[in-house]
């Protein structure tokens, strides 16, 4: 029997070795896609293994796959059996069901007002009696035209622009960044920007039309870089082994944004080589990861980024594919674990801005939160694991279709609510809240997190285990007591946090006016489970505001308005870092929080 | 029989097909290096077939060359066999006598004031208490220790500055251009300079000394584009052909160069990665074709650059090897056929600044004069074409060992000097210019160009051929009258641009005060005789000045200097081009302009 685990959906499972890998993720409910029925024709079900071994390519793998392809683990699923544990990667092609990434955000007005601005030039063609050289010519008409101080054109745009002024008879649409010309196309070309918020698991993309500061088109999907560890660290650990190792796990990453604005692009009737702006927000780890710096520093104390302060670059460095003289623009890191993204969510909500007492969350492997005590700004980072994604959980998953994403015990059995509505294949992080909340309430775990003896309950090789779903031929679904110590040690590192940053600040829970909790799993939580655990404060719940991928909606106001990028910098100068690690009776105030709805002391 | 020409050499002769390229080196006097006999076992003799076809790889060829090599036309030249007409690259290390090139120029004394400047930093190592990001560090300790304004790092320094100040304890050499971090290394590194004078031909490469402004080595190459053809419109027209070519091209001058850069610092126990800042000119084309810039414009009426102005980007973008964020900076061009590496001469004779009437000039296959009248500046261009690189010369070769360098008619026989000492092979400019000059003096010729009979003038075929030397058992080095013409064009050509300037500037010849001659063909020339042939107007002996490589110098004074670059902009913002094709009765003007030692009426 070999252990079969499927990325980035995140099922794990034990298969026989005489099982395919198409037939492994049936097993494990993963939507592989299979349209001839397993027999290698179809080629839809694409898979890349990337750990573990496998049997040997077939004929019919070798006429789906380039030879570096099949060197690099890449197979069809159907003709492809596991020869001991393995991991395998399925590209979201060949999921038929899209996991659920969040995208929405909040709708934050800003009058545009980018770094990137695009003019209309009718230049005079150059002749013998004036046979001024192009930049100059080009120069000349921005200056005539509109006022703007001779400055300087990108090398990549030189490239190009001699050949393509004369394809247009001396008449363009000119995009210039502080000076620099960095994309000469069509008068009347639709110029766009790019925002990203890159999440550890999920990714969030928007082009956004450079003139209005509207979304034109936005998309969620998976990070790629899970396949080289669920956790930061683990990634962290691999990206510090080589220069390989980081290389390819830039250039994945890199990929799959490239594939994503390519198919927006499409989508919009637009091109990316008309992308004129990008800003890209991430958690620490993840943007050193995507600009290739060094790692192995941000694993060891005292933690710190190697940037810190915003970053810009051409896009080109790093093989984004845009506009031919395009920057990159990323917000600035606070600290080794409170990243470019939480400032990019502090930007989005205003926090910063707010009078009162303002904590803002964003609830992930790794939780960021701040508190903002009356214009007094400090955040924390808590290292709350991977459970809330569905890891280290038995019957775990991400949030994608056949999900258990809510759970009520009001009658015999419990009420669930599936992703899409169909039959429940596993649960995901706010199923699971729910769960372990209604379990407390309904004294089927009592204060310490112990499981007891309930008509719900039963034992399974001497061992407890809560039936949260029956499924007539097949297993049933359930939690055991060792997924409802996954979930209560999440719970209270973000209980902790919070704790720390409520002392730090010399005020008590109740003085807390608004708790804005952001980010794609925030969402789709139940506040009233989260505060039953103990895992958010105990207060009224019209303080709670759920506000969806706040990140994002700051990597968008930042894209189109200077005076944001500017806010971002002052947030993450005045944002005083709290390290948990500092704190001396730490570990006795962990104990102390432990207990389900506990009270911190 | 075949054609067979070698390059950058520059010797063409009819070989057997039966001959081994070997051979028709050896025959064609090319030292090319062979070890073991021509029997493929030493390998040194490596040569690159560019055009024609040649006989299939042997299994020796296929020892010595990779697959891709062999597919490229990389042979064994003593196991290769022409079939038909062929053209062949000889790469420097497969010569055995270094052909001459010119890196000594002008010694211009100039205050250093580099834009790249370099600062010791002492920083102090994050703690838990102080968990500083490391850019963040960097800036603090440059600011407190240097009083420098905070500024940004490249991303390319950031890729290993978390890794290297660690190794080195957080104590660094720190190089800043314009509020960038572009190197760090460790403390008293001895960061250096690069100045390259990138000719049609020939390459001059400089080291310099970022401290001091001092020459710390220099060498002299070949331009290796010299396969794509000699002249500059050949090159031009086989970049605008495809992206393919023009990328091929540029990537085999950024490899001669790296090649050259990484011997020179070897030599001084330097390293490439401390090369901080570079500063390269050229004429427009060759440029326009190391930036991959498009050329065709070029081509066409009104020849306008695509650049005028100067530019500025990352060494990388191009694929040049130096430190990590290194620039590098290209002095402006004039226009479409004079370029920065007029203006750099300008700057390093001081042509600008000089009272009364200063002609400048350097003599090439493309022509640059600059007349500098009272501080009215004006350049011309004239196709002076590549006789003077020996091509169109039945015996021509460049300045090579064996080259006759100078002649004198004043015995029975001409009294010739060559390159080295040895036995004459051919004849270099210096020596055709002489040649010619002398045979006008010696009534070998009339003043119309036309060769008549003397005792040294024979017939082959009915044509008259004029006896340069004997070589007993080998075919005698003659001028035909064909050669004559050849130089008759070129010397026109010239002798119309001054003209042109001086009709411009409403003055006669006799008011220019000083004649500059720079370049490496300039330098060897004997002024008299081409004022005999009237190349150069008749002036005073004392008026001339031979000044050799200018353009490297000029090269080396914006490297160092902050001034010396701004003072290049002035010069090419000053210089009023003149287009010798607006002149109306041009062509009237180069017929009378024919005649050998003709006042230009």
């Amino acid at each position: 029997m070999a252990k079969v685990e499927f990325m980035p959906v995140g099922r794990r499972g034990t298969c026989s070795e005489e099982t395919s890998l198409l037939e492994c993720a049936r097993l494990l409910d993963v939507d592989l896609v299979g349209l001839c029925g397993g027999i290698g024709v179809c080629r839809r079900c694409r898979v890349q293994v990337v750990a573990g071994a496998v049997s040997e390519p077939t004929e019919e793998d070798q006429g789906a796959f380039a030879e570096g392809e099949l060197g690099q683990g890449h197979r069809l699923a159907c003709m492809t059996y596991p020869r001991g544990d393995v991991r395998v990667h399925v590209p979201p092609e060949s999921l038929s069901a899209p996991q659920r990434t969040q995208v929405e955000g909040l709708e934050v007005q800003v009058q545009p007002d980018p770094l990137a601005r695009a003019f209309e030039v009718r230049m005079t063609p150059p002749s013998l009696g004036r046979p001024v050289p192009d930049d100059r010519n080009l120069w000349d008409a921005l200056r005539r035209d509109h006022g703007l101080a001779m400055g300087t054109i990108d090398l990549a745009v030189q490239q190009v622009l001699s050949t393509r002024l004369r394809e247009l008879g001396f008449e363009a649409g000119v995009v210039v960044r502080e000076g620099e010309v960095i994309a000469v196309d069509a008068p009347a070309t639709r110029w766009i920007g790019l925002a990203v918020d890159i999440g550890t698991t999920k990714i969030a993309v928007y082009l956004v039309d450079m003139q209005s500061g509207a979304i034109a088109a936005s998309a969620g999907l998976m990070n790629p870089q899970i396949s080289y560890g669920e956790d930061i660290v683990s990634r962290i650990h691999h990206a510090g082994e080589s220069a390989e190792n980081a290389a390819k796990m830039q250039a994945l990453l890199v990929d799959a944004l490239n594939g994503s604005v390519a198919s927006l692009c499409a989508e919009i009737g637009a091109d990316p080589a008309h992308i004129v702006d990008a800003v890209l927000v991430a958690n620490t780890a993840v943007h050193h990861l995507f600009l290739r710096l060094p790692v192995r520093q941000l694993g060891l104390v005292p933690y710190v980024p190697g940037i810190g302060g915003a970053e810009d670059f051409k896009a080109r460095e790093i093989g984004l594919k845009t506009a031919p003289g395009a920057w990159v623009h990323m917000l600035p890191n606070i600290a080794g674990y409170v990243g470019a993204d939480h400032v990019a969510m502090l930007l989005a909500t205003g926090v910063s801005g707010r009078e009162g007492v303002t904590l803002a969350i964003d609830i992930g492997t790794n939780t960021e939160i701040c508190l903002n005590c009356s214009g007094r700004m400090k955040s924390v980072s808590c290292a709350s694991g991977p459970a809330f994604e569905g890891a280290q959980i038995r019957f775990g998953m991400r949030a994608a279709a056949g999900a258990i994403e809510h759970v009520r015990l009001d009658g015999e059995r419990p009420e669930i609510q599936t992703i899409g509505g169909g039959s429940p294949v596993g649960i995901c992080g706010s199923g699971l809240l729910d769960a372990v909340a209604q379990m407390l309430q309904g004294g089927v775990i009592d204060a310490t997190g112990r499981m007891l003896d309930h008509p719900l309950v039963r034992r399974r090789d001497g061992v407890r285990e809560f039936i949260l779903a029956e499924r007539p031929g097949q297993e049933d679904i359930t939690l055991s007591q060792k997924d409802i110590r996954a979930l209560q040690a999440a719970k209270t590192a973000i209980r902790l946090g919070i704790q720390a940053l409520v002392e730090d600040a010399g005020i008590k829970d109740e003085d807390i006016d608004r708790v804005i909790i952001a980010g794609a799993f925030g969402t789709f939580i139940d506040v009233e489970s989260a505060i039953a655990i103990g895992m958010l404060p105990e207060l009224p719940l019209g303080r709670f505001e759920q506000v969806g991928n706040a990140a994002g909606t700051g990597a968008r106001l930042a894209l189109v308005s200077r005076e944001k990028r500017r806010e971002a910098l002052a947030i993450a100068e005045l944002d005083g870092y709290l390290e948990l690690a500092r704190i001396p009776d730490f570990n006795e105030k962990f104990a102390a929080a432990t207990p389900m709805g506990a009270p911190v002391s």
